[in-house]
């Protein structure tokens, strides 16, 4: 194994960053999240669970597009659903059947939502959401998790980031993920105040462990939700699909209000949806909310295609258990190495540190190295597997691993 | 001629009320902004210029998707450049080449601008203007003109929208359109404090007049904004490229800071852009900013693809010729029944409505006649152009609408 060479991603790095702030910004931003020396920048194609960058690299995707790809890149009845819509016209002045449908299949795929309503991003269906719970309850302050992502919108970003007014979120209270008592406290601070309490379904945050809900967690937030009028939102944006077809509130036992999905939905194509409750759909009819293309038909026929194809797959169990021997096979060669590797999360979405690194360069220092061999893996972030992952995949990526562990304790003598 | 029949569009609403939020949402909901038994709610496909809804009737589209249309629907070149970047995965883990080249193009098309940032909806950019003009001057306030519509965020909806809280808004100061001196009242009320000018190049509101601006008007406003260190936003989303290939503001003769762009940039594929001044590239890189699908190589493909063609066929000037002619010939077709239309706005994107008729519930009736005829005509919003509208178009347009006017007059006695 030898280390890819990334001259093409730098070349084009550059002429970007004359014309693109950061070159690329987002969360797709290589600085300064990982170090730019391992990591392609520019993609040229993928298929299945690799892709292949401009300087003809190919890696094993643990990152799958952030979570959009959940079948396999360039899968076959996926894309031909949405070219049939595209040959159609896709964006026109009226939306399409697959509409309907799409509400319909959703409504009786999810467990105990009513209603689906379409946009484009999770940022877009977050806002919605609390929106929603706004206009239903007349209330102003929603309860959200420190460290919680809900996308970019200012009251999400909070204070601190630039571009954001305290008045943006100023009503948006942060507590600590699994600490039920501070909730608590919150709704009897603010009587009759709270509109929405919104997390995910676990606590995946950056830069640290993945958390998931502790014993009663989501059960005592669902009855104190209920009690007191407050509009229960999951944000299932990263985690859905990836846990239970019918929802990731299946998976945790327990019944929101409205449940927020994107990325594994269409396997890419930009589709996101806000699910509820049917005591919802008045209030959400009258939130005026809408984009330019959020009527295409291709996403929505994209976005079946894959839905049913999961189903019948049965992709979460598969994601699950393929991310329990990835995580399981990387612990172990970890500990051959003499280090230790902590795996959280989910196993169709895990987080993994190497513990003793406060710092946490030597873990950043092990996924680079494993990337410039070929598995890409990022080490502020959870990754990401898909349906499409196989044995192969597997084999190659310990192999990889194994590699990188050398390295790295050579580099440390 | 007769009547278009609704039945197959009318069962799809009915199933879709009960599943989606207002059965259809937004700016496509049929209420209550449409007189429903003369419109199609639901889309079978979309060729040229025209679209057929589920109940089989064919529409000549004046519409065009409410703006991302512009060379035709189905449109080959367009759907082949992003049908290859499909075959390829399109979204993938980082992105692709075309991102840059999308971006130096852009730079190179439009004027004055050194920059360009890659969302999905036209709300995406212009919130992220606005964060970028607060970013860069450290300031608040923002400027915007009543009527004026930059997307569904709470702070652009405005107070007494459902959801919209007044703190989401009360930074944001509405003047009416072309009245210089009430924006420079507002800077003198507020010194140091307005971050951002933002406007359409023209004003374009829902069921009134669209209104150019007045000799002088933009001049005085850039002259002003330059002076105070204000963020001069113009949102080009619905007039972009509609007007002229360099911007809107080189039609009006300005030169803005920031230019948001989205609808006809891409013919339908969901891509909008915000481009800027060089000397705001590090503030708009401070911003963290991104979304799920925002590296898609597909929809850039088809911007690239689009504005190459809009470029070489000189779309805005044949979409202005081409709307000059429909909106002389309906204003004779009008005047020959006794009755006065009134354009405004520019021929590619023009308002009309029918004067001495001060509840516009003559012009309703008369859009939907000519609909339910197969001329797809809003009453309450500007309409569109593209590209693919031809003479035959013209020819049938306007013996619908002569037909419309004669079954109006006749519905009056």
């Amino acid at each position: 194994m030898t280390a890819y060479s990334h001259e093409k991603s730098r070349a084009l790095f550059e002429r970007a960053a004359k014309v693109i702030p950061c070159g690329i910004y987002g969360h797709f931003s290589p600085a300064p999240l990982i170090p730019p020396s391992d990591y392609p920048f520019y993609a040229e194609s993928g298929a299945g669970s690799r892709f292949v960058d401009v300087d003809g690299n190919s890696f094993i995707d643990y990152m799958c597009a952030y979570g959009p790809m959940v079948l396999g890149y360039a899968h076959k009845k996926v894309d031909a659903a949405a070219a049939k819509e595209h040959k159609k016209g896709s964006c026109l002045s009226a939306p399409a059947p697959v509409m309907v449908e799409l509400a319909e299949y959703l409504v009786d795929l999810v467990f105990g939502m009513d209603w689906a309503f379409f946009a484009k991003n999770g940022n877009d269906v977050t806002t919605y959401a609390v929106m929603v719970a706004r206009a239903a309850t007349g209330r102003k302050k929603v309860v959200a998790i420190k460290g919680g992502y809900h996308g970019v919108a200012p009251w999400t970003q909070g204070l601190g980031h630039h571009g954001v007014l305290e008045e943006d979120c100023g009503h948006i209270l942060r507590i600590a993920w699994n600490d039920f008592d501070a909730f608590a406290s919150l709704v009897e601070k603010h009587p009759g105040q709270i509109a929405a309490f919104i997390a995910s379904p676990y606590h995946h945050p950056v830069y640290a462990d993945n958390q998931y809900p502790a014993p009663g967690y989501w059960q005592k937030v669902q009855k104190l939700c209920n009690q007191k009028g407050i509009v229960l939102i999951v944000d299932d944006i990263r985690c859905g699909f990836r846990l239970n077809m019918a929802g990731s509130h299946v998976f945790f036992g327990f019944e929101p209000d409205l449940v927020c999905f994107c990325k594994a939905i269409a396997n890419g194509y930009p589709i996101s949806a806000l699910m509820g409750k049917g005591a919802l759909l008045t209030d959400a009819a009258k939130v005026f909310y809408t984009g330019s293309y959020w009527f295409s038909s291709a996403p929505m026929a994209a976005a079946l295609a894959t839905l049913a194809e999961l189903k019948r797959i049965n992709g979460p169990e598969l994601m699950l258990a393929f991310g329990e021997k990835l995580c399981k096979g990387l612990a172990e060669t970890a500990k051959s190495h003499g280090y230790d590797l902590k795996v959280s999360g989910a196993p169709s979405m895990p987080y993994l540190r190497i513990t003793d690194d406060p710092s946490q360069m030597l873990h950043q220092k092990w996924c680079g190295l494993c990337t410039s061999m070929g598995a890409y893996f990022t080490s502020h972030h959870n990754w990401f597997v898909s349906t499409a992952h196989n044995e192969t995949d597997l084999t190659d990526t310990l192999k990889i691993a194994d590699r990188a562990f050398e390295m790295l304790k050579k580099e440390k003598r």
